[in-house]
């Protein structure tokens, strides 16, 4: 590794993984944004300050620390975290359409720094370098990187443009990834079940129940894992399917479900968690957190299982899922009066979470290096270029926009300057297809 | 892996990692602990409730949530960690004697969940499986088994029965590594200057110049990783010895430096962080982290930062000296006055941190197999046995006690416990020494 010369003339070697580690790419948009400070951001995944429970997390602090023998919140908790709030948030799933959650307990779950430990998490136990681990296209680009960063390699299941997976295509898929080898090396299925990044997308009841008869038909047990990060973020009401811990279709198959308190509550107290049916691969997801960290932050824990507790956790959502909704109908209604559709675009409208996912005119190159991002820059806006959630980096033509952070008078703006750039690259709408079976190298 | 048989009939394949993880083996000690409500735990390494700061923690929460537009504390930060933190950290550290930390600046700095999170992205940048690091003897247990769950095999160093590396041994040492081809496998070199895990005890300003010059006269310019995590928690006065960030017998040196507010200050939220000489290892670190979190829960940075700004933690650590010192004299005294160094033990009286470490007589098996172990457990007293810490798990005649979080009078009773076990089983003094070099396979 190189170093600063003066201060270090010791060469040193360093692993396999950090010779592939690198900067996520969109640490350049971010450094664009700090040198540009009207540059408006539709693509940072930040949540609304203006729904953050300010005055509920305060509350909640003082009634914590407000008695005697109350320091045991700023105290060590346990590796698995708090006992009342995986009890609370085992509950609180319950209350979703269908979600009976059979046979998990309290052992089959565990709090994590966010959802996102536990995906790294899980990813170390179940893969090694080398593996694949099959993802919907487009996926979430976090997710990705961290994939290259460990040496796994991501594999897209076959999906239509508008949006989930093809269901004609999702045998023949499987049939040729059994005759080639690279089926031995399948770890696991990441799905981002409800309002996903970036698509904004749910998992229909169909899509879910066919993929398990497809992977039962091909013999395939693959670890399941469900991303539902934006679950509690639907506007209007839950998406009515459950998640693979309960439906009957995925029974017998190691399901790993990872839900988050970040996106919908309280972002920076960062409590996510982890759920199994499958208590081997949590206790072996538990050693790594042993190892990382033993236990998230026991005072944020007790913030969020007191609110769970108390049953303010619904009341909550209910503002938020309100305000969410408001934001991204005003920024699909900017788009729709700037003429971004007449321009070429498509977009799926969201019934919850905090993106977009915009479907370029055919032969658009929305990547960071082409014209298109930076005339965006120029105008004073940013997006996700939406290579960065394909396995194979293609195709160029779609980005993703978030209507989370920005208010709503700065929303609009951004939304008519993108209207703006749309125009003037305007085409015809891209018939392009996912590619399915795309392999990063 | 194994299932739940009536669950997931599916077999699936883990990874390499996942086949080294296991549960730590002092997991079994804790279960003991709560199977019996009237064991007193000398184990466990918490903190003490008594002097946790609730009402400074409840106040600066007030503070930060009080006025207008202070949402932002509750938003995502930055996968770094908040500029002020790390700003304030820098300028607390360089109240310490000799500690100039020339060249460090904000760059330089990583906030991370405890200290621990640093440890394990470190290892993770600079060790693949196979890989030698080298250790203390005793070292930290945690770490121990965190290299042995990423295939990682600790090298003791020579140290002295009585604590501290064994200064006529060093050039032999690293003479014989020299001749065998293991010495191309070494990646770190891992040291706890600051009142340490598991002996209290601190690195001298002899033994850190000796060791430097002895890597360098063999010509290896390994990075070296000091963990610092008691530091802050001195009796009477602070350690003189700077860290190897700032002595220039490092100059040169890959250094990263660890350390914590998590035991000298707020438990419960868990803020570490790590500072680097060399920008690019940091920078590896810090891709690391986007994967596992991308950034330490914000609230609580902010929490911690405020409380720095407004000067108030050498105030706040004034009151912890006191109390820490105290109870470490406490059962020593206790100890004393139980005959516990007529039954053969020796210790060295720590001048800082949250443990002492014991040495018992010749021949004894502290192991958690062995009868000691299981006379103290009946007696209703728990400690760590010492071959835990040691790499190659030998000797065995040694233990760690903690005085960190049992009150005056249940430490009291914990002394008297331990001391009735220590005469029963009393010898002569020890004389073993602790072998270099050992290799856990």
């Amino acid at each position: 590794m190189s170093s600063r010369p003066e201060q270090t003339p010791f060469e040193f070697p360093v692993s396999a993984m950090a010779g592939r580690l690198e900067a996520p790419v969109i640490a350049d948009l971010m450094h664009q944004a700090l040198a540009n400070p009207d540059l408006l951001s539709l693509a940072a995944g930040f949540t609304d300050n203006d729904v953050l429970p300010v005055d509920l997390v305060r509350d909640t602090v003082d009634r914590l620390t407000g008695g005697d023998g109350e320091a045991a919140v700023l105290q060590y908790g346990t590796n698995r975290g708090r006992q009342d709030l995986r009890e609370a948030t085992l509950a609180f799933l319950r209350t979703y359409p269908g979600e009976t959650l059979p046979g998990l307990d309290l052992d089959s779950a565990m709090v994590t720094n966010g959802s996102q430990q536990a995906l790294y998490a899980a990813m170390q136990v179940l893969c090694d370098p080398g593996d694949l681990v099959l993802v919907e296209q487009p996926s979430y680009f976090v997710f990705l990187e961290m994939l290259k960063g460990l040496g796994i390699r991501p594999v897209g299941m076959p999906c239509l443009p508008e949006g989930g997976l093809d269901l004609e295509l999702l045998d023949p898929f499987f049939a040729e990834l059994a005759r080639s080898r690279a089926i031995d090396r399948v770890r696991a299925v990441y799905l981002m079940g409800y309002h996903g990044n970036p698509t904004g997308r749910s998992v229909t009841a169909a899509e879910k129940e066919a993929l398990a008869a497809s992977l039962r038909a091909h013999g395939r047990g693959w670890p399941i894992i469900e991303d539902a990060a934006y679950r509690d973020l639907y506007f209007d009401e839950p998406h009515p399917v459950p998640s693979v811990l309960s439906l009957p279709a995925y029974a017998g198959f190691p399901c790993l479900y990872l839900g988050t308190y970040t996106k919908p509550f309280a972002t920076g107290l960062k409590v996510g968690y982890a759920l199994s049916s499958h208590v081997g691969l949590l206790d072996k997801m538990a050693c790594v957190k042993g190892h990382q960290d033993f236990g998230t932050a026991h005072f944020n824990q007790a913030i969020v299982a007191n609110i769970l507790i108390r049953g303010l956790y619904p009341e909550f959502l209910a503002g938020l899922h309100r305000k969410y909704g408001a934001k991204a109908r005003l920024l699909q209604s900017v788009l729709e009066g700037e003429g971004v559709a007449e321009a070429g675009w498509r977009w799926h409208p969201p019934a919850g979470g905090l993106l977009i996912w915009m479907r370029g005119p055919d032969g658009l190159d929305a990547r960071m290096s082409g014209a298109f991002c930076r005339a965006s820059i120029d105008a004073g806006v940013l997006y996700v270029p939406g290579d960065l959630c394909l396995a194979g980096g293609e195709p160029v033509h779609c980005l993703r926009l978030s209507f989370g952070t920005l208010r709503e008078s700065r929303l609009e703006e951004a939304g008519y300057r993108f209207g703006r750039i749309a125009r003037q690259y305007a085409g015809e709408p891209a018939t392009t297809a996912f590619p399915a079976g795309a392999i990063v190298h």
